[in-house]
């Protein structure tokens, strides 16, 4: 993206460099690097000085930052930090009626994304002894609605159907029209969105993880809503899916997030309950990958059956208050807290890979395809990396096709901004990939709901050997 | 410089106008131009609107203003108005002076000067039924210092020697960046500058004035700096002249500017004197051109000497508290004031001549030229559009050729910044004539102050006829 010259003064120089250049030359005796953006001059580096970029996914919980040498496109130093946006509420919706009911609601919003973004520039070049003003490029990967706010971007149209995004296309803003505090002359380059619903991370997804692959592809990345597109015959089409917060431990009895203390593995033997928390800490509750091992291993042992509803007869399955409930962790038990997975916890996790398993079938059949004709399945983010693929076979949430199918790519959406960030190839790549995608909007689909209905209940448990008596460690 | 499509969002979009694009198309029912610059969309016209641009010629005392239609190049309107800045005073020195006093100096001064490009828009457009906000592009041709006050840049080393410029090159701002309430994404390029002295504004005077002469050609800007530039031999060499303020009326005992009632026009007769004004109104004080026939008349008439002396013996000449002066208006004759032009006016002058004669004749001797090799002789500027020539001859201020051989061109300067906004490719010569320039620094050339001295005196009278006794309007 960037050239490096000998300052002559050839290049359109930036306002806020053009201020500074005359003293900065001056201070260190007329000797400098000039730093070149499409033919301007956006900084000019004392000897010695750093050219660093940084590289952004804001997600709608969570903000995974990257810092990034720019002359060897090495990364410096990566971290996350919770997304402060979400003191308006955990989801795109909350954010949306904050932004109704709040004349000032969305100016709120963006100050605290850009406050997280100079937080997350500070935190990474603290950590390696460096400044943010050498930040001379960003690039930020959002979804549609954080790219919005961020931009301050009017976004009614975002939350009511048909959910037309302001802006599609890839910009770039100078970091300070933003109140970012990097570099003077630093941009700000936004990946593309595809849609409403479907981002600029999911883009990023795409950059990050598509491949060469001549054979369809499937990419997704679950999440309250989950983005799915299919890649085959050189065309991308995608889908949003409104999977809800249930992975994201929301709306469950004892859901939380992937914290200290969550229950993240599940194994239901006969006898009773094997659990483990991250880090082994006494059980505080229940996230994403354990919500799914729940239920899967309900489902394999038969407690749950194919309508989900939720049976009596394993030791660890009671009646409380009228409510039947699956017992997690007992307080007596552990010195944690009780962690129960109830009947309505069942229901949420259905309607969520109901959502998710219909949109991927739609794209499928739009295609004339079939699971197996999948080449890979491509799963991106935090909790995609976590969870145990053979749980969400079970649950019906991902097609039955064998492990190594399956990739769990980690943050792709923070390795696609790391890729804009550093190649100005791949930031046309994003474009385009961008300008590929056809939407479908599901909600507009006919055979959406007939597929969804099919996919809310569960399969037959494939396997009629005992539940696994494997011994996972238990806290 | 622009470009207009259907909207496509093909283009990137500026971030103020991606903020009002979705309503904004909502609101013309999807139907509009886009306006796009180097790929970058700035602006969305709803059907029939217009797209206009603002051409400025930004100086140190006067600003005019063009407005253009960008999609035909018509000039819609044009007007002229004080530069507000000169509340702090007449010159660059005041205004360099006013910023070291005062620590706030130079933003009060970039805020004048923003707040004058505001007030032009605004004028123009009213004039034509039209709206600032449909401006969105414009040029700035001004010296250094306003080139330099306006954008906020530092300002210091323009004021001490060696004079050196914070930027040279042209610059592309935008207008919201400056204050300037156009079109949210419009942007405005300022000329560049040569040197320290030699500013944008004179760069758009040889870029409207130079033309395709293969032989050597003179153009200059006079003022209380005069730029002076040879164009010979695919060169361009430029000095800047410290000709004083006796041009604008400045340090004159009755000086005054170019507005009702300043004498303009002198003729000195053997038994008296008769004097024009503007617009014909009783005497207020004299002005630039006043100023310059005062004296070539006096010298014709032989009431000065060779060496700047006046002399007794012409009934309009007496002595008045031991200075000598040359009645123009008598208070009892006309109601107007008592216009007297005295010994120190003429050392004024002769000072204020004296530099620009000498930076024109060491151009001349640094290429090796004489006068009678220059093709043509281009004075630009309002002062430069008044004066008689064979005033400016008589005085030795211009070289003595013949009449055709001196083009006074009215506001260059004007012109080169409306060529700047309608052509890219007059953009891009201005840039390579400043590129081109050489600047000679008349302080430090060992060859000016004998040039100078040289040139402080008066040439004998070249007529031996008799002072015309032609009859000029009198007040």
């Amino acid at each position: 993206v960037l050239r490096q010259t000998e300052p002559g003064l050839c290049a359109d120089p930036d306002l806020a460099v053009a201020r500074a250049l005359a003293p900065e030359l001056r201070a260190s005796g007329w000797k400098g690097r000039a730093v070149l953006r499409d033919g301007e001059l956006i900084a000019v580096k004392a000897p010695g000085g750093r050219v660093l970029g940084l590289a952004v996914d804001l997600g709608t919980t969570n903000i995974s930052g990257f810092l990034v040498d720019l002359e060897d496109g090495k990364t410096l130093a990566a971290t996350g930090l919770e997304n402060p946006q979400t003191i308006y509420g955990n989801d795109l919706i909350s954010y949306a009626s904050h932004i109704r009911r709040v004349p000032e609601g969305a100016a709120q919003l963006q100050q605290l994304a850009v406050d997280a973004l100079n937080t997350l520039a500070g935190e990474l070049c603290a950590a390696c002894g460096l400044k943010p003003a050498d930040i001379v490029e960003m690039t930020v990967a959002g979804n549609t609605m954080m790219h919005h706010l961020l931009l301050g971007l009017p976004v009614r149209h975002l939350s009511a159907t048909p959910f037309t995004p302001a802006l599609a296309s890839a910009i770039d803003v100078k970091a300070r029209e933003l109140g970012i505090a990097v570099a003077p002359g630093a941009y700000v380059h936004l990946l593309p969105n595809i849609a409403g619903f479907v981002g600029g991370d999911h883009v990023a997804v795409l950059l990050a993880s598509m491949g060469k692959s001549k054979r369809p592809v499937i990419a997704m990345d679950i999440g309250t809503n989950t983005e799915i597109s299919l890649i085959a015959g050189g065309e991308v089409t995608s889908v949003s899916c409104p999977s809800g917060p249930a992975f994201e431990g929301g709306h469950i009895g004892c859901g939380m997030r992937a914290a200290v203390g969550a229950i993240e593995k599940v194994r239901v033997t006969a006898t009773g309950v094997e659990v483990k928390t991250i880090e082994n800490a006494p059980p505080v509750g229940i996230c994403g990958s354990g919500v799914l091992d729940a239920v899967a291993q309900m489902v394999l042992a038969g407690i749950v059956d194919r309508r989900g509803t939720m049976h009596e007869g394993h030791p660890c399955v009671r009646d409380r208050d009228g409510v039947r409930e699956l017992v997690l962790a007992d307080k007596a038990a552990g010195g944690g807290n009780a962690v129960t997975f109830t009947q309505d916890d069942v229901r949420a996790l259905q309607l969520a890979k109901a959502a998710i398993a219909a949109g991927t079938e739609l794209l499928l059949q739009r295609a004339g395809l079939e699971a197996a004709d999948l080449d890979r399945i491509i799963i991106a983010g935090a909790f995609g990396h976590y969870i145990d693929v053979a749980s969400a076979i079970a649950v019906g949430l991902l097609p039955d096709l064998a492990p190594e199918r399956f990739a769990q790519v980690g943050n792709a959406a923070g390795e696609g901004a790391r890729q804009a960030l550093v190649s100005r190839r791949r930031r046309a790549r994003a474009q385009e990939i961008a300008g590929l995608a056809r939407y479908v909007e599901l909600a507009g689909s006919k055979a959406f709901l007939p597929a969804f209905s099919k996919r809310i209940g569960f399969a037959a448990p494939r396997r009629a050997e005992p539940i696994s008596q494997e011994t996972v460690e238990t806290t």
